[in-house]
């Protein structure tokens, strides 16, 4: 806890496994969180600063005190971005607006679904192959089946999918179908999952623990940052509290809060946030006047019809007119825009 | 628990005391909510709608389910407004901003802000005389001495106040200087304030309990319109969770979640329900967002110095900053002004 | 907050409103606490140690730096005895058993369940007179009348008894029946009634509020110790959580930890803290293992038509048995007795 | 969820196949829970009770309502018993205290605590080799040589062994090391390692998740039972709350609770539950007085040099003494024991 962190950048073509080593002799533990050209190298123990900037290697440095050093603003200043398909970006101005149901269950509502939202404005689709069900009878989720027909959602409409990963195991069965992997609420401290991720090419959507701090759940992120993998989005999915009318708190402090700690983006989920149809599209609008990056509504053809989640889920024409409404919020209150985001890249 | 409730209101001139013995008769239970040329009365029995309906008094009834059947929407399917004085009007479109310190400290703090804060286009004066701390070595408010100041900026401001009172006690001492008599959120169910505020001429501002559900809070308010106060305004000021770094979780589900549950206005603490002044602009704004028809906030000239709650007032320009952004906001995704409230009784 | 308190006791026969004046020239703020032969003083300020104990008045003083400094035990650190009537006691090795329904019904139902729970080794008798109920339209409790009935079970068993008090304004009403009086869960900061209760020469039983840190619960009891009132017993009776199954989580944590950090006497509400008569005589058993002092158990003689609360009361019987088992568990794990209570004064 | 379900006992010999046909036929759907001599069989649907019974190979079958038929007490009504290692066995009147520390750290530290533990009555030996650390950047345990260590402990002693598994790939790794497979909090909703321990023959410790209600706990171990594996034993750990004063508020309402709902055994963990040392003994006699099964206790013999843990952590002596108390109180009242677990399978 008293040891102090650096993290290092070292100079192009400069060799990092020397750095550790040079590092080692001087007493301090290091590990390379990312090699290249230009590696990034994380030391910890009694640095001192001025021996570390006369090292060859050593390009430049931050000192960071913070529990969670790769993700804090301490870090990097800027906001960071996340491009999760060509010309698809979040962060640095860019929301990002994912819909989709909660569960895949057959080709005409995952492909009608993608094209509804993709109409509307929505610039990913999600969708569950692999369910984390409380019940070990309720319906797990189509597997394989599943990701096939978000693969065939994405041809036909083009749109990035996400789905979620539940175990190590599965996430070379999902990297072909999948543009974002997301981590569920109830494996945010799945650490040897967090741990696989980090080796990872591929965007991590990693929501909030329902009981977890924000400090735990930077801390989460973590992980996945010091294996390597830089691309990570939080989304705040409410937490649990004594209130019974909604299903979850929707922990909107969290927003500006993780703004202030963190450079990593940020979205939310307002389907799970409320449990409740009926108080979605005002929790949607209530996070990007927070300052969310974007968030992830489920959306469903027939909403009472839906194999799990049907309570909290938009239909295509609610969807809609909730699209509209966050443009006109966007274009008062911020300079984000949801327009821009496809040619952010490309500029 | 079974037995059912209606709300009726007695035909203009009809006699509410015979209404009860006729009731009485038919094995009803029944209470004068509001006498008057058209009386509100609350019969609660096995009710035969038949019967009622041909009893001679009633004008019309409401059969109410809920358990808070005058603050429910079954009963008012409108928005209620509550003029908190001449002119100033919340609800029904009308939003509200209610600004200053935390605790009254002397003439030129109270003054100062007051002016400033109107100028910034606030509504309402905040502060404090009588200050419920968890210590009882803190200070306990000016008591007295901070009434009269406040009075005092209402003369040289116009502005409306709006204080705290803690017991029934100090009820007769506030009405000469109070416009809103302000319940706290450690008092939410002191049922005996409660009830003597609904015997009150005055708007009541009912905070939330730290811990209290949406089902006691408006079980808390029913208990003042029971009482014959029809003039209630709700405030979401956060709620107690796990998290440490923010003070409060500002529970904004609760906004859309009374909208859709009750006629009452409801306001926003985003100064509470963070405890600290960098998150409480983007909060100010998810409330708005969210539907709130107001906010009360904590502004303070120097917070740096003030006696309480520093940490989570605003300065005055900082204020100012969020009325504009807030005025941007509103003329985006509502048809709710700041500026037509004044006018809007007079309309 | 930065400021070192000391608890003084004057000498015999000082003048405590000397030691103040003196205590003032000094820069030290300081009230008397208990004025008599041997004053308590609370002086606030930067103390000089050495010129406080040359001060004439002074016996002994003890610095603390605790928020709750009277209840602490830097200043008693012997576990304080509370003498509720004439040879009944708690505290110091005397554990006691309150019991009763939880609303006085009738003069049947109160005197009956007096005898059987004097049989059954009970030391005291609860009832509520006067009722907070969440709701405005549920029964509020007998009021006077109830307080008769409590008065006519204590003269046909000798029991002493303990009830609520919900308002200021009631204490006097409540003197010549009450031989406690208790402070529910939602006025546990209600400041008003504390520091009235600090003026009343009664002990008072301070329920846990419901959203109540330890921390704030020990600085409402200092609200009524620094009014003068010593005699102040805990009841832990059940905290809010997230879990559904039980009316409250009954928080036993707190039992050892109050012990470590006040010498005030302890017990424990299996009835509010369980919400299910199931669970209270287990619940029981693991409170006075924990280490409290005592319990306060609803019991009713025909809980199924009780008119409150019939869920959580235990009829006459289970009462019985519940007494037993905590006589066996006390004579094999601590020093505390039920059967010594009694004569622990005379001796 | 309206589907009923049952849960059958095939007769001696039959085919548990065959059933499923014969089910699947009636348009029920079912699954083999345990093959073998006499299956355990789960079916789903609409169940006609009197048909159910005439099917050839049906010998019994118990209709279950619960959302965790197979921990349910609808299906057993006694409670189940655990063996985890030659007759050291858990349940039905067997107390079992397991002890150690939290991570295991060297031979010395390992060895030496389970000799003392042993000495002092503990039946199993704890200790982590893979840790669930909230931060990538902190000690994440000895792996392999941990589980090493551990095998060595149990030469000497011949204490049985609980260790953690953290993800399915890591059982086989555990299998010749662990007597019983600790399933962590965190982890409590991991169904993939779940379903893994489902199909393991060895005991599972699943701790309760510290925001995880109890119905979403017997859910979980219903994902093992509905695997075959029978031998669950649940872990009450402490549950989040607002509380700081304690690392988390310890449950102790849901041992008599499970007790009511489930036959499997439950045990306490008094050392998470309270997050300090000094809170263990109080709380470890407050759980067995509830109904406990055992309790789970970490020990080490210099808790202030533990690399994790440490200030919850008892020493050698005090967790002597506390079994001491422990004995005591069993004596006094239950039928439970610590002694005659060894030799209860045996008789």
């Amino acid at each position: 806890m008293t040891a102090t962190r650096a993290i290092i950048t070292t100079k192009r073509g400069a060799s990092a496994g020397r750095l550790l080593m040079r590092l080692d002799e001087a007493g301090i533990g290091a590990r390379i969180i990312k090699d290249g050209c230009e590696a990034i190298v994380l030391a910890e123990g009694l640095i001192n600063e001025g021996k570390l900037q006369e090292m060859p290697e050593v390009a430049n440095f931050t000192i960071a005190k913070s529990q969670f050093p790769l993700a804090s603003r301490e870090w990097l200043q800027e906001e960071s971005t996340v491009e999760i398909a060509p010309g698809v970006v979040i962060g640095g101005g860019n929301a990002l607006v994912i819909a989709g149901p909660c569960a895949v269950e057959d080709r005409e509502q995952i492909v009608k679904t993608a094209q509804a939202i993709k109409k509307s404005g929505a610039m990913a689709l999600r969708g569950g192959a692999y369910k984390p069900r409380t019940n070990p009878y309720s319906f797990q989720g189509l597997g394989v089946e599943g990701l096939n027909l978000l693969s065939e959602a994405k041809r036909i409409t083009g749109l990035p999918i996400v789905t979620e990963v539940m175990t190590p195991e599965d996430i070379d069965l999902m990297l072909p179908h999948a543009d974002i992997l997301q981590v569920g609420s109830r494996n945010m401290q799945n650490f040897s999952l967090l741990k696989a991720l980090g080796k990872v090419d591929k965007p991590v959507l990693l929501k909030r623990g329902m009981m977890a701090t924000v400090d735990e759940w930077l801390q989460a992120a973590e992980y996945i940052l010091s294996g390597g993998n830089f691309n990570v989005i939080l989304c705040e999915r409410g937490i649990r509290s004594f209130e019974k009318r909604t299903r979850n708190t929707l922990d909107l402090n969290a927003v500006p809060l993780i703004k202030s700690l963190s450079h990593l983006p940020i979205i939310v989920d307002p389907s799970h946030g409320t449990g409740d149809r009926a108080l979605v599209p005002s929790m949607s609008l209530a996070a990007m006047a927070a300052g969310a990056d974007g968030l992830i509504v489920e959306v469903h053809p027939n909403p009472k019809e839906a194999v799990s989640d049907g309570d909290q889920s938009l239909d295509l024409e609610e969807f809609d007119d909730l699209m509209r409404s966050i443009k006109r919020l966007l274009s008062a209150i911020s300079g984000k825009s949801l327009e821009c985001s496809k040619c952010s890249v490309a500029a």
